[in-house]
């Protein structure tokens, strides 16, 4: 049995790390019998010279600065990109944990977007859902109704639920989305993380509900 | 383009419902080529009597009482289940959102678990990963060591990472622990997320790392 953890001494509303570590946790499922081939090759094909990386049997890490993130986790969904293959992209992006730590990171965070020009021809359009949560801190639905009122200006937010808004359109637009997503917040809480996810090929057609 | 939504007269510290509703947002992601089979099997053999539920293009959402919900969430990914077939749940379990309405929900909360015994025949090891987000307090750290330790007590957490808590067992008793780490967190705050994910039949198998 695994020793008990000990988040005792985290100090809320300060970053665990000083290091402006951006980090993305992230899932793979396609939807095809050829699944294991599909999530090997696209993790393999990322240029992770300026991310930390590491796999295990749930799911994959990026950390390092938020352009390299953004840049590793869209090349990685592109990447995994099959004409006709339903799939899913289920992302947690997160920054500033009070029990975060100053490793597992790269020391270079120069906005370097290694992977953009390979991804560039990839295109597709893409619907889901994503949820941010603001921590430690009570104002967060007035923030949340500000990155959702952005999201319909740029046509990119195309409707809301329970728990999640939904959002929807060209692959590159919405990671642009979700990046603006992630500095807005990050101009505004210590910690955050939105949690998104995409889906592509979908059978009943990328167009809203 | 839609309207913009406007979140301004939401009280943080104040669930937006005042029915006691707990949601469940979740997908199927089975990765098999027959996965449209499988998901909309699984779905269509859950006894919805006791929950309301609405599937749109990304995702499946239950809302009612809290042991209804796990009782239809459960069940539906038991019912998904396919021998040697990989899948994922992926799953938003959510109580006390301010903006959450007395809607879109059944009336009756006694706790019935309608699907029960329909699913114990099904038993398989599961491996995932969890997050958990208590929103709108500055206490949150020490509510998640709690809950982390209380996994590790059950042997039921295996190990933590970067933004989750790994977790893996039997998928009743991995639900059990889930449904407690809900009730835990419903005593200490107004409103919480619980962020899951469950794979089955992993290509490397459900062992620790």
């Amino acid at each position: 049995m695994m020793q008990h953890v000990s988040y005792g001494g985290c100090r809320v509303g300060v970053s665990g790390a000083h290091l402006k570590i951006t980090g993305a946790r992230f899932s793979l499922t396609p939807m095809s019998d050829d699944f294991i081939n599909i999530i090997l090759g696209a993790i393999k094909k990322v240029d992770l010279s300026n991310v930390w990386a590491k796999t295990d049997h749930t799911s994959t890490v990026y950390r390092g600065g938020s352009a390299e993130v953004f840049d590793a986790l869209k090349a990685c969904f592109l990447f995994s990109y099959r004409p006709g293959i339903h799939s899913a992209l289920e992302a947690t992006i997160s920054k500033g944990c009070p029990g975060d730590v100053d490793d597992d990171t790269v020391l270079s965070f120069e906005g370097m977007r290694v992977n953009e020009s390979a991804g560039q021809a990839v295109q597709f359009p893409v619907i889901g859902k994503f949820s941010v949560y603001p921590m430690g801190s009570g104002e967060y639905m007035h923030l949340i109704e500000t990155l959702v009122n952005r999201g319909i200006d740029r046509g990119i937010v195309s409707g809301t639920g329970h728990y999640v808004t939904f959002l929807g359109g060209d692959v590159h637009d919405v990671f642009s989305y979700l990046e603006e997503v992630f500095h807005i917040l990050d101009e505004e809480v210590s910690h955050f993380v939105i949690q998104v996810t995409l889906l592509c090929n979908v059978p009943e057609g990328e167009a809203d509900e």
